[in-house]
Formats: structure tokens, sequence, C-alpha cells
């Protein structure tokens, strides 16, 4: 059984390591390292200096950004050993990563973007989708290792997995505002939002949004924090980039990532991305319920 | 047992009277009348001129649009009878149905909008969602007779029920078009779109249009001719007035009716709803698949 | 020389009225009275009730929206002559104003839609250009009493003076709001807005906002209250209804009027309509200089 | 008097070059050779290879893109000299421009971004306005130079010209745009688009597009070929760039790049900028005159 490695013990990495530690003996490392300790005490894992990173076989990141993931790199350079994986969680950007590919493909490193989705209790259950861009082989490789993973895709070349990513965020993105837009009027006029969404719920307007985030976070008032809005506004960032790829005219999605920038202006980037109909709110005079 | 009636026997009229008329008395009448005498010949209904349409404690219409309900109503008017219940499964206008319901009303008949959602294969199967708009007591008589359904819902006041079905269409508009935006964009990037949609499918990001109709419809370039692109327009102007009694910003949705107005300009009134991403592959020059 | 009268003294009525009374027998009336008998002793008209305004062969209306020259007319409905020409400066409704003139003519009423640009300014100079919709022969009849024009356009029939008009103020808040946009992108990256302002200016993407509202208003922080945002909202709300007649896809100014409804609800109606690009500077964190 | 090279003979740069020439020993290039030939007979510019270009003190390029300026830039960089001035008056991208500038800096040549705005008319008449990005004694010891220009502005830093450029073009798109949807609509409503006009100029909700482009190119139908709508599209890439520089919501800029992305996909790239209004009039049914 070869040795793994996590970097990144955040909301979602925490947890994902400890599915890795269960299984695997396993290094991680975190910027504040007092959670790399709180790791090895509660799953058995080893907390490391950044350059002992370096003996797995496997080493994973789950990071902010895929800036975090170039430093990350860069520290580990003169460390990394040929025949290394590097599975890259972090909701990351694809041309970047396929520049970080290569230049760890100098060193015998072979880097998949390996983004996850399926939230904080996805992150605890090991019930997370993986989409993952890279080599055949080498996706096949690292696949017994997935074990934070419920479901693993393998979707094209590097950077595919970060583009999917990207674009399913924007998709949840669109349909949630668009949600918000129709319910809140539907509210002005005396329609409640419980039973209009009973009836979308049942009907072809349905979404993830309509069907489980504004029942359970803005109906209910919760609205817990989950997933940064200021996270989702960079990876619509990445999304117009995969689209800028593309040039086809786009017009709802980059609509999309124009509202999410003022809601994030509007509200704070540390407010919660279902908090986004709350500008929504404002703007109508009403709450959707 | 009272005596029912249905106006408009067009592809969702035609299988939605026969559940009637398995359960009812069951008097039809059509434009193009023959469909009424097939109508009677496979389910037994009485195929009847117009005026005797007024026989029925309740009558049902289906029809393209709320001016075509106008047109009947003003035939029907001076044979309609006091304690008649008028359920309208047209996708109509809200503003337009509460005018209609209070000339009825002059005559002692009550109008209830009660629009569907599930296509004609739940016209066939009598799985049919409606949403009904009207007063309770007169909501609560005639859900008995609503034999074509599967759940019932009364969302509000007459004109609820077009506007929650207006607003489900829009939101199923929006979901369409922005998944064919981001499917094409991956796609052009060496995604296969069956890949992409299986992961988006397992994530945050999924719809009815990514589970259903784009799989089902899309990839398989099969675009069956089941809901014409323009009356889902129609259906995006009714949401646009819904959207104006409110009006607080919805970028989103107002948008969305720009691009389908579009896509049925460029490829006709009759394409398929779902045919509007071809408009995205013609711009983006590869198909989604 | 025929009697004229003026309804609405308002920040326009106010001064057009005074040139009017300064070539012909003038009546004039105003909701708060003291303005009319101050108009009285500063321009020589004569204040009176609102009944004595139907004496005149002329009427003038100058009010906020269409539905205030309905109020008015309804009250003056017993009182109006045979042969009196209506004469309506208000920024008002098409389809409103064609229904109303249907009713005046039951009185031999001829109403003309008669709404104005140029501001307060040109409105105290007597330079206001009048855009008029209604018969050729009424418009040339009453044309010899618009003392308060530069310029008099006969754009079409009855309500085509109205639709110029809101289409004109849609393209002053497409054309700001860009401008806006641009610039503070401009600032972001270290170019002084006056600069690029006298670039622009002397290029193909000047406007009136560049060549004079932002230079005048925005880079002075001066913002003066000169149109009120509220009314501006209004304006872009009959362009919509313009629109709609049409259908054809219009996605700038359908989105021009969501981001001023947008600033509308941030800024307050009675912010000035320029005060819009505070919006943009807000999200922009900097200011447009 | 020191001398000076041209790069670029296109529908600008062959006049530009002309100008030039009349005032100072000029030497010339162009990839399709006989066009500097031509220009040296015309003009008595001198037509030499790429690599005489070096011998000049002040280096021109005109080209299409920024790509095109590097190539040139790769080719004659073994020959440049220290203290040489590089003026670059290609419609280019701020980024790539500020890169180029420190590359060229290496050799000790000054880069100048300096993109011109006033058409082929302009470049004739030796009218254009120069938009300059770079340091200030740069632009103060060029400007004698710059025979072509009818204005000089320093707009800021290296990029800045290219930015202000991108952003004039972005603001002609949306107004031209803006415009076409307004006048379609009131041309449906039975006013004609020149009435429609005389008002709007004189009014505020007049640009360039309403005074100019419009009344010339779509009134009289002549829509003659002077700026291609790919290069338009090009240019609002470019300022899309300066926009992500920002980030700042700028919902219309956007939409205004895909709506010439759609236009440039009907109707090709070689069409016309301002044919795009025929994709508004194709929706329409109808034609804006």
């Amino acid at each position: 059984m070869e040795k793994v490695a996590f970097i990144g013990l955040g909301a979602m990495g925490y947890p994902m390591a400890g599915h890795l530690a269960r299984r695997f003996p396993t290094l991680v490392w975190n910027r504040t390292f007092e959670k790399a300790l709180r790791h090895q005490e509660e799953f058995g894992s080893e907390a490391v200096p950044l350059e002992r990173v370096a003996e797995a076989r496997v080493i994973f990141t789950c990071l902010p950004t895929t800036r975090e993931v170039y430093e990350v790199a860069e520290a580990l350079y003169p460390y990394l050993r040929e025949g290394t994986y590097w599975v890259d969680a972090t909701s990351g950007e694809p041309e970047a990563s396929r520049l970080l590919a290569e230049r760890l493909l100098e060193k015998g490193v072979t880097y998949l973007d390996a983004p996850v989705s399926g939230g904080t209790l996805g992150a605890q259950r090991g019930t997370l989708t993986v989409m993952m861009g890279g080599p055949e082989e080498a996706v096949e490789w690292v696949r017994p290792y997935l074990a934070y993973a419920g479901k693993v895709v393998h979707v094209g070349p590097v950077g595919a997995g970060h583009a999917v990513k990207a674009i399913n965020n924007a998709l949840l993105a669109v349909n949630l505002w668009a949600a918000g837009e129709g319910l809140l009027a539907l509210v002005k006029q005396g329609v409640s939002a419980e039973k209009a969404l009973s009836v979308i719920n049942a009907s072809s307007g349905r979404s993830n949004a309509t069907e489980n985030l504004i029942p359970q976070r803005v109906l209910t008032r919760a609205f817990p924090k989950t997933f940064a809005l200021g996270l989702l506004v960079k990876d619509l960032g990445i999304a117009m980039g995969v689209l800028d790829g593309e040039k086809a005219p786009s017009p709802l999605l980059r609509l999309a990532r124009e509202v999410y920038e003022m809601a994030k202006r509007e509200l704070g980037p540390d407010a919660d991305h279902v908090e986004a109909l709350r500008l929504l709110e404002r703007w109508g005079g009403v709450e959707i319920r």
C-alpha cells in the first residue's frame, strides 16, 4: 500500500483526508499547522513539514484557488520525486493547471485535476463526485486511492475536470438566481413560495436549486454558510475563462457572473452563495417564503 | 354523477378528455369537429355542438392561448348556467383570466385557472400536475373531477395558476439555455457532453434540462416535437407580465425571453423548444454531444 | 388670438407656460394652487379654477405621468368644448394616450401627444424639442402656439410622440450606464476619466452622456438634481411597452431597464438619474474622475 | 530630422504613412510588398526589407492585432537599436503590450501604444485622434512625429492607449446596437426612422451612432465597408479584458459583446460593423428607415 499525502485541511479537505487516513498511510500538511495536528489525533494521519509531503506516492491538494496550489508546488518543487501523482481537488483554473502539469512533468510528476462536488456533507460521508482531467492511465492508477469519492468520472485531458466543475457551478448559479427572480414575483402576487415550489418540483422547471437549496435554506431562513459567495464568484470567473476559449455567444452565463458580482459587492464575499437571493429580496421588498 | 364537458382536443386535451370520459358523462367539442367525433368513438364521450357544452356542470378548456378561451366564452355566453364551474387548463394569462373570471361570475359561473405540467406523456397516463388558482371552496368542489391529474396544488387566487405555470416554464427556459451554453463550451474543449452531464447530474448544477431534456433529446439528436418553441416564447411573454407586476429587477429571466425570441425567429415557431440549442450549436460551430 | 391654458406648473411646465403667457392670453392651473398665483404674478397669466381651463382653445398639460392626465381629463370632461385642442407635453404612455384621444374625440376635442426634450434649461430658454403624435392638420393648427419650442417634429399618429420620447430616454439610459461601466474600468487601470473622455469625445464612442452629462455632473461630483431617477425608470417602463408591441429581441434596452431598477432601489427614486453611476462606483470601489 | 519607418500599409496605415513621408525621411514595409512599392511611388517613401526598418529612430506599426505586432517584433528583434521609439497604432491588447514593452526595453527600445480613432477619412486627412500610453518623456519626444494626428492625448502608462481605444469601441458598439433596437420598435409602430432621429439628435439620447452612422449608412441602405464586424468583435474582446482586470459588474458592456458575437456568426466577420443592425432587422421583420 503506497503512502499518500493531503495538503489543505479546510472544510472540504479535512474530512476528505480523513477518509484517506482510514485506508492508507497518510501524511497531512496545512498552513495553520494545528489543524494538521488535530487531524493526526482524530484520524491517525501523520502531520509533517511541507517538504516531507514529497515522500508520498500520491499527493492530494484541496486549496482555495490555483494560486495556492502554485505556491505549494513551488515550495515542494525541489523535493518532488519521479513517479509521483498529484491529485488536485481544488476548484481551479484549466489553463493554469495545464501549465502546472507541464512544469510538474519535468520532475516526472503526473498532475491530475480532480475537483469534487457534493459539499461538506459529501466530504464527511465519502460520497463526493470527482471529475478528473488527465491521461487515462494515470486516472486509472489513482482511482483506488480516491477514498472520499462516491463517483469518479474521467472527463477529458488535464484541465477538463476544472472546466466541468466551473460550468457545473455556473449552472448552479444561473438556476438559483433565476428561481429567486421567479419566486419573488410569485410571492408578491400572493402565491406562497412553498406551494409554487411544490408545483415546480413536479414540473419541467425544477433544478437542484428549487428542489434542495431554496426549500432547505431560503424558505427556512436558515441560510447556512456552506459555500461562500466569494468562492462561487471565483468559480464563475473560471467558467468565464472556459467560455472565453470558446467565444460562442453565452449571454445567460455571462450575465450570471455579473449579477453574482453585484451580490458579492453588496453582501460581502463571506456570505453564503444562497444569500445572493437576499439581494433580490432587498430589491423586491419581500422575503421568498 | 355530474356531467362534464371538454373544449379543445389537442395533443394535451385529447387524452385529458379521455380520462374524464372513462369516469364521467363527458361532452366534447373541438374547432376541427372530426377530432370530437374520433374522441367519441375512442372514449365514449359525446361530440356536441358548442352551445350544448353549457349543459355540463364542469366545463374544461385546454386551448393554445387565453385569446381562444375568450372567443369560446363569448360564443357560449348566452347559454351558460348558474352554478357551472369552468376549469381552464390553458397555459394562459393571469390578468386576462381575472377579467374573464369577473365576467363569468356575472352569469354565476366560477372560473378556475388550472394549467397543467407533465407533457403529452403525463396527459396520456393521467399523471399531470395541476396548478390551480381560484377560491378554495371551488377548487375543492372540482378536485374530484380532475381525472387526468397525478397531483393538484391550489396555489392562490384566480390567475395564480397561470402565473406559476409561466414562471415554471421560464425556469425551464433559463435552465435549458444556460446548460446549452455551458455544454457547448465544454464540448469545444474536448469534453464529451455525456460525461459532463454524468458529473453535473450528480452535482449542484443539475436540473430537469440536464437530467432529462438534453440527454434524451439533444445527445441523441432526436429533438422530438413535443412542445413548440413558439408556445414556450408565448409562456415567456406571460412570465414577463408576471414580472411586470412585480417590477423588481429580474435580469436573467428577462434576458431568457430575449434569447428565445431570437431562437424563434431563426428556427421558426414550430421547432421544438429544445431545438433552441441548435441556435447555440450554430453559433458555436459544434454539436452538443 | 385664441386663448390657451396650461395645466401642471412643475419644473418644466412653469417656464413653458411662461413662454405662452408672453404671447397669448393664458389660463393656468396647478394642483398646488399658489404656484398658479405666482405664475400669474410673474408672467401675467390668469390663475383659474380647473373648470375654467375649458374656455381655452388649446389646453396644454405637463404632468408626471399619464395617470395624472387622465385624472385631470376626468375632472374637466363635463366642461370640454368641441373644437378644442389638447397638447399633452407629459412623458406619457402611447397606448393609454390612444385611449384618451378616443375618449376626448367623443367631445370633439383633438388630443395630441407632445412630449418635450431639452430639460429645465430648454424650458426656460424656450428652445425645447417637441415630438408630436396625432393627425397632420391638428399638428399644423397648434404649431404656432408652441411658444416654448425650438424645434417641432411631427413623428406619427397619436402615441408616436410618447413612443419616441421613451426610446430617446432609453438610449440616454443605455449610453450613460455603459459609459459609466467603461470609464470605471479605465479609472481603475490608472487612466483619468477626463483624459479618456477627451479621446472618446473626439471618437466614435461619443454620446450626449460622454460629451455633457458625465463631464458636467460626474467628474465635477456636482450631480445636480434635474431629472429624477424614478422618472427615468418610469420612462424606461414606457419604452419596454413600446418594445412589447414589437416583440423583436431587444436585449440591451431590456437589460438597461433592469439595471436602472436596481439603481432606483439602491439609491431611491429621488436621486438624479445621473447618480445611477454612483451605484457602479460603489461596486467598483472608485470614483469616476 | 530623424528617419522614421512605418510597418503595415492597410486601409489606415497607408495614408498615415503618407503623412509621415511628406515630412520625414520614411521607410515603409508591408507583408504584401507591392503595397510598399506603390507607397514609395505615391509618397516618396522608401520601400525596404524588414530588417532595414531598424535604421529608423521612430518605428510605427499599424497591424490587425497585437499578434502581428509580436511577429514583426520577433523578426526585427536582432536588428533593433538602443534609443529607438516604437509607436504602435494597432488597436491592440493592453496586457500583451505591457509584456512587449518590457521585452523591447531590454534592447533599449521604448514602446508606446498609440491607437487611433477617426477612420479611413481621418487617416487620409491627417486628423486622427491618437490615444497614447507610455512614459511622459517618450510621449513628448515622439509627439512631433505624429504627422497623421489632429489630436494627441496621453492617457496613461503603457497599455492605457489600447484600453481607452477598446472602451471607446465598446461604447460605439453599445450605442449603435441599442439605437437599432429602439428605432426598429418605432419603425414597426409607424414612426419613420428619419423623423425619430431628427428628434433624438436634438435630445438627450443622441450619440455618434444616431448622429452619423445610422443616418449615413443605415437609412441610406449604403452600409459601406469601413470597419469590419470581425475587428469590432476583436476590440470588444479586448474591452472585456479591460473589464476583467476591474471585475466590477459591467452587465451592459458584457452583453454587448455577446450580441455582436451573434451578429458576427450570422453575418460573417467581413460584414461592416454597422451591418450588425441587419440582424436586428431580420429579427424584427422590417428595415430601419
